[in-house]
């Protein structure tokens, strides 16, 4: 049947009038939603998945509370319907509408915080929020995003990865040249770690990633870095720009809704693997961008925040980039 | 970037340590969750919705506590995010899968309970569960489900509304013939209502719906009656037939994780309209079907449940079915 048939038989419930009924009591008592939740729980079988069935279990409960709490509509759940079958049709292998949904209702940064936090705890490793000595704390993940591309080009230390120079903004601007390094240690002895590799990837002045922008020659921006004994690391890239996510599915309906900026804060994607280490994501954000505090995604932390500052170093110098960064990085290890 | 991409990153994160690990505290404390939280709903702009703002802000909350709840790892927040896509992909005019899926988590048969009970609630009426005079009970909803469809033919009362009583299950079973009726009532006033429109569907004793089987005629066990003065309705129709929901995309998967049954007990749909009364959209369920108390979208109800008895009245007796069945309709009214 044809979608617009429910709708049109729900549209007397009023979406105002809800609201304000879901000011008062609930519609349904806690005992009674109670008892639906676990009805729909006990239908399970015997060979019901054992974690499977410990996630839908607390999705319903949830779910059921959430839509008691609003007294969602039938309307509303129809258009929500509508919503996710829209964006599942626009998503493809450049494009996952879904995870773009889940990230501006806070979802994958808190899962990713969760994992984090997982492998702090498991590992017995000082979090960036605790007291400890500031080289016994891990680096903390941010969110890998969309973007990410797997055998990204191998460099030598120092390398641009900025294979086109051409590429402006909008407006013109060709953003500023950057030259960023730092040392990879271990967060449980302090030492550097020999073998790490870094992969680093960042949009163009334009706000695009290379897979966003046939005009952009493949692996743009993107590169993959080895330590070496000392744990050091160093290449040239640019300082980030800030940039809207697609706002034109699913996820752009809800932030219009919200009347929440599409913007993420300028920032630098990077990715490490270490022998003995976890696997950390993470990502820097620009102090100096007005989109800090407003990541449309909630990837952005005030300890993944950096000042890109004018060349001190001699390498820096050397390379006559605008701005250099020294970003030193902390990882927790595989075991205890 | 290809799904496969990020789900290999995390295969790391076993899902049956991370059972083990919700089983114990949390790994962020509700401080710490609800400011996350509260830091996702407060970058909402001044021109927001205030319903859809209500409902988003209830969402994040219920979403990111359940995710804390069951401590969700990076691996099932994509295996979520690509059943959906996937789910959104299949959906089409003649399916769709995200309703079901919500109907297998108990959504819609949720927000159809809170439906009616607002109705009750906002008219004063009696609900089927409180202790009033039967009379002054209206009649229980059950979800429309995904097969209703505009425009039935219209029908005098006693008329059939099997096109082809050649239709079969698959172990050659033609199904009973039933005579249907009973009385539309005012549930404030106990009295009949006139001009009460009322649509009924069932499937064939092959467990499909009309536009689902390309072998049956158009609108085929379907149809539409109108009342007359006296309230009453009546029409010849089959004893339903229990069915699987569709088994084969998203709401199937979940289904099997569960070790759930895909099967609905079975049903007959009606939709009635009726002047200065709220629309009542409910189904009846035979209480000899054995999948009663496990309906794969939680529509039944044991207030609509009926028996289908040998031929008593003279009507019944008259028409030679195999079956007769008394449904009396008490409808909410549209005010106090």
């Amino acid at each position: 049947m044809a979608r617009a048939d429910r709708c049109s038989m729900t549209s007397s419930s009023s979406s105002s009038s809800a609201a304000a009924a879901a000011a008062a009591n609930p519609l349904l008592d806690a005992d009674t939603l109670a008892a639906y939740t676990s009805a729909c729980q006990g239908v399970s079988g015997p060979k019901a998945h054992p974690r499977g069935k410990q996630v839908l279990d607390s999705l319903m409960k949830h779910l059921h509370a959430f839509i008691n709490e609003v007294e969602l509509t039938n309307a509303e759940w129809l258009a929500a319907c509508e919503l996710l079958n829209r964006s599942g049709k626009m998503s493809d292998e450049k494009r996952d509408e879904m995870i773009l949904i889940s990230d501006i209702l806070g979802v994958e940064s808190l899962v990713d915080t969760l994992s984090h936090e997982r492998a702090l705890k498991q590992t017995g490793t000082a979090s960036s929020t605790d007291g400890a000595e500031e080289s016994s704390k891990a680096t903390v993940s941010a969110i890998l995003g969309p973007f990410y591309r797997e055998n990204a080009p191998e460099y030598p230390m120092g390398a641009d990865i900025v294979l086109d120079h051409s590429i402006k903004s909008q407006d013109g601007n060709k953003g500023l040249t950057c030259y960023l390094y730092g040392t990879v240690t271990s967060a449980k002895t302090g030492r550097p770690i020999d073998n790490a590799r870094i992969d680093v990837w960042h949009t163009g002045p334009n706000g695009f990633y290379e897979q966003q922008d046939p005009d952009q020659p493949d692996y743009n921006y993107r590169g993959r870095f080895n330590t070496a004994a000392d744990g050091r690391y160093s290449f040239r890239c640019l300082v980030p720009t800030a940039y809207p996510i697609p706002y034109d599915g699913g996820a752009g309906d809800i932030l219009k809704l919200l009347d929440r900026s599409p913007m993420r804060p300028a920032h630098i994607h990077f990715l490490i693997d270490a022998p003995g280490h976890k696997q950390l994501v993470t990502q820097i954000f620009d102090r100096q961008c007005k989109y800090l505090g407003a990541d449309a995604v909630f990837a952005d932390k005030s300890d993944l925040t950096v000042d890109f500052v004018e060349p001190r170093t001699q390498e820096a110098k050397d390379f006559g980039v605008d701005r250099q960064l020294c970003f030193d990085i902390r990882l927790v290890p595989d075991e205890k």
